[in-house]
């Protein structure tokens, strides 16, 4: 099944902490639950926690009309601010909650039901349009990456990502159908393992040749000319061109200068925050340590160990070879670059 | 109790593989049985590994005596060979058995009990002096590290991997003890988590404040100005300064050069390897994949998940800014430097 699926008014997911033991389906019509499945990553990837935002506002709008429909816009707006503090990294969360609140506010003419409806509507186009992103990203990524690519990719940005093929993941699989990937190395990507357990996860079920790394084997490869090229995602990009990503891309990115190598990100226009000018002004989320000292509840380190986990890293621009959107390629300068993409997509 | 005690002719080994769940001892007069700690890491860390191979053919020294004498050398030889071969990376291993295959080999004149006698005798004084060479790692250590330390350490150097207080980890503790240290940063460590499980272990029980992190943020906490030098250990140093150690330790090297923060390796002189020219000319060890893809028998990945899983990697000289061994501190040409220090402590 896809990782998002809205029918008759309910709103499907494949519960991300599950696998890859099992394939587990949670079918919902509450907005708080949505919430939920996002703060506890059941649901994640920058793409597509804005995707199930957006489908979260249209089951709240359902529900209010249901309940007291004078306390519509209330209830709505509620629901918008609910999601949105779910997590703070990802832009495309808000993006594609502002999306909605426009609609919501804007839609003066409309009564309850008609706005509603138009809540819903709005929410599967953000779907479909963020799975086309995906195509053009992968469109424009293959054309970058080099012959026998191997490449090594961090995290997950997938199909389990993002409402299309993935960013990252969907330049990689592009780039395997027209047979120009030799071998995709996947960091692991602690701590929760995205890397091991979802992406390994989908590149096995497409029939992708790669191999499991940890991640601070990624340097040991590069040394050994292993690797000819980093592909990652992003949950937001500054107007700068600064990246933040799943922990350990800044590392990555280090390192692949230190050899050569290029590094891209791939990501749709959604990721791209003009309002926020670099790396420094984007919020750091931090995790419970328990997602670094325990799992499946056996405890890998002594108990009341301290911790320090941030989920996300900046990956400042002068590290990023190319910036790979679904309205083209960007490189440095990136303040004009992702400006001129960003209202070239605006204009289509 | 200490990492290894040897009483009454038995070894008494901390299966460092249950750590921090439960301290279990294990005692043992039988040499297999040491070769199989080695080889399945209840026994790590190169001087400690040293340590107990050459406990491992004083065991097999006394075994032989007991059944067939007249097989006593073949059987010692056998002992020394199975246990040279448990880990390929460590030199401190082939240092520790050849000094053991000396005494077996020179000692003409001594019957069979003596022979066994020397080296039991012998096992104990390379467990002493390993001991002292913390002390003196940790004295010369201390003198580099900057006042208000913060301090990256990566894998367990302490005193469940040395005899004695540890190398890199001794260093800390004296630099604590002298009221110098600010805090320690721990990398987990991946795939078989030593800094979570054994040198949070170690500094909780010095009370010793640090973090836990994962290897793939040691980069985040350098951009932001977190940590102020990085000390690790070593599995072999060859002849012009080129550093094996635990898988992620290159990457901490070239994060470090990038960032301008130094990047010290504490080892005994026993770790220095002067028949070996460069790093390339070390075997770097490849574990089984089921240590990335497994956790206490839940799988972290898909079934069939391909890894690649070096257990080593190699730190160019030119990104050590010093090695601290028990003879003094080495900087480049470390050519000249490291011959220089090995032959002092030979002459001493």
């Amino acid at each position: 099944m896809r990782a998002l699926e809205f029918r008759d008014g309910l709103l499907a997911y494949l519960d991300q902490t599950r696998l890859p033991a099992e394939e587990f389906r949670v079918e919902t019509s509450d907005y708080q639950e949505v919430a939920r499945a996002i703060r506890r990553l059941a649901i994640r990837g920058a793409p597509l926690i804005g995707i199930a935002a957006a489908y979260g506002v249209a089951l709240a709008a359902k529900a209010a009309l249901a309940a007291v429909p004078s306390m519509f816009h209330n209830e709505v707006t509620r629901a918008i601010d609910l999601l949105l503090a779910t997590r703070p990294t990802a832009i495309n969360l808000a993006w594609a909650l502002n999306r909605q609140r426009t609609i919501l506010n804007k839609s003066t003419r409309l009564n309850e039901r008609e706005i509603a409806a138009c809540l819903a509507s709005e929410a599967i186009s953000i779907h479909r349009e963020e799975g086309e992103k995906c195509e053009r990203i992968s469109d424009f990524g293959a054309e970058l990456l080099p012959n026998a690519a191997t490449v090594l990719t961090h995290c997950n940005t997938g199909a389990l990502a993002t409402g299309g093929r993935g960013t990252a993941l969907g330049v990689i699989s592009k780039v395997w159908e027209q047979m120009k990937l030799k071998k995709v190395y996947v960091d692991e990507t602690r701590p929760l393992l995205q890397g091991s357990r979802l992406t390994a996860w989908e590149l096995g079920n497409l029939r992708i040749p790669f191999e499991l790394i940890a991640d601070s084997a990624a340097a040991f490869l590069m040394q050994r000319g292993l690797v000819n090229c980093v592909i990652v995602g992003a949950d937001r990009i500054a107007a700068n061109g600064d990246v933040a990503n799943k922990i350990g891309t800044y590392s990555l990115a280090v390192l692949a200068r230190h050899h050569s190598i290029p590094f891209y990100v791939a990501a749709p226009c959604s990721t791209i925050d003009l309002q926020t000018e670099s790396g420094k002004a984007i919020p750091i989320e931090q995790r419970a340590g328990e997602e670094l000292t325990e799992f499946c509840g056996v405890s890998l380190a002594p108990k009341h160990t301290q911790t320090y986990t941030p989920a996300f890293d900046i990956t400042p621009a002068e590290l990023v070879s190319a910036i790979i959107t679904d309205a083209g390629v960007c490189r440095a300068p990136y303040k004009e670059t992702l400006r001129t993409v960003l209202f070239s997509e605006i204009a289509a």
